[in-house]
């Protein structure tokens, strides 16, 4: 599984302060701390206290780009800040994320396309989060047509069906998990899924308990990417051997230490 | 969830002594132990050092009986020790287990209808475990249409894809859980499905680990039941989970609480 590390976004409070004090040392070490728990990319998100977030997705991609190599998900809802972001690229990236409106649509796979990167793909509109999974497949097949009349390379589309709290809409849950299955036969060859985890288990009293059950039932619908939290080591556990029994990960004795030293 | 607990099984050697010294205390508190940690039915099987099968499975569902109502699965290999074990029975039943086999689908189909009880179908006949998915769909069709035939409810039959080690046969680890999903569409109403889960991590180094992951996945897949050992915690904890994320409970904050109190 393709792991996105969630810690460099300014809702989280030390993250929050450290762009606000121009903290490079705070970002830096969030940054490895993701990396050495196995993350694979890291996501990068100004948070909606930043007064300047055009100025300081730059900063944010700058400081972590001194300290790593891997892929950056420039995740902002403004297509300005995004770009921003792509300016002072010297990494891969992958941008986070379009909807299925046109408007966005035209711009970030218009960004994705010259900056060469991968996208996110939300299944929503301006009309707000689908209710079930016709309409999740409904808003995929937007986006995926959009993408494949552009030329953009469906294996660069990364589709998420959003997650809803359980506390909140649990009888969409299932739906959710089958939508990543049937995103992926939407076209061949199929786009990635990706899950923005942590919104499953909002607001509850067993939020890792919660997270790592629903992400190994999300790999067992062929989920392929997550955001998530790395430091949680028990999630990163689940992560890592949901996919060795799906034999994408040869077994060892010591399967999770290889995993991280990968 | 269906939960089986495993523990009161002549393997373990706590058990086996047991059976050996004739010492109720033990078995009753295993049963208890078990029940009290979510088991909705526990295992009763001998193991292999008893030398009088046919005496002793009586005195275990005698033993049992004396403690709790649960329903009791009467695991033996041997017809005679299941039939034996059953004309001792006060509680519900299930049989644990006929293969595909003509004689033994002949007598333990027969000993099910008779005692009024459930039935286990592991996918596996005289010619040994399937190595794929069409092999162990093939074995369902001949126990579910052997159960049809003579008017066995299907509703009571779990079907078992049976587990391999991950450390023996991890490119079958897919196969079997969907095995699981296509079981249950065989025919209409749909068998159960059950497995017999610390198979999955024999002589590995993180049993724990890959048995709740697996189980995880499986629900996911749609398994109805497990056979496993319900006083690991944590296990327990990610089969209560994955019924929530399906939605068969509802959630509250104290939703592991309240599964255990059911």
């Amino acid at each position: 599984m393709f792991i996105v590390g969630e810690l460099i976004n300014g809702m989280y409070p030390f993250i929050g302060k450290a762009i606000k004090d121009k903290d490079k040392a705070v970002i830096q070490q969030y940054a490895l701390d993701q990396v050495r728990s196995g993350a694979d990319a890291l996501d990068v998100n100004c948070g909606p206290a930043s007064k300047d977030p055009v100025s300081d997705i730059q900063w944010l991609v700058e400081s972590i780009q001194g300290v790593t190599d891997k892929i950056l998900v420039l995740d902002s809802s403004k297509p300005a800040v995004i770009e921003s972001g792509l300016k002072a690229l010297k990494n891969k990236a992958i941008i986070n994320s379009t909807t299925a409106d046109a408007p966005k649509l035209e711009k970030l796979v218009g960004l994705a396309k010259q900056y060469n990167t991968g996208l996110i793909g939300l299944t929503i509109n301006s009309q707000g989060i689908p209710q079930n999974k016709d309409q999740r497949l409904e808003l995929a097949a937007i986006i995926l047509a959009y993408c494949s009349d552009v030329g953009f390379p469906i294996e660069q589309l990364y589709l998420d069906p959003i997650v809803m709290p359980i506390n909140v809409a649990q009888a969409q849950l299932k739906d959710i998990l089958e939508s990543i299955h049937e995103f992926k036969i939407l076209a061949e060859p199929g786009p990635k899924t990706i899950l923005g985890l942590s919104n499953v288990s909002q607001a509850t009293c067993s939020r890792n308990l919660i997270n790592r059950t629903f992400l190994v039932m999300a790999a067992a619908y062929g989920l392929d990417a997550a955001i998530l939290d790395p430091l949680d080591k028990d999630l990163m556990d689940a992560a890592i051997t949901s996919q060795l029994v799906l034999n994408k990960q040869i077994y060892c004795d010591s399967y999770l230490d290889a995993y991280r030293k990968k």
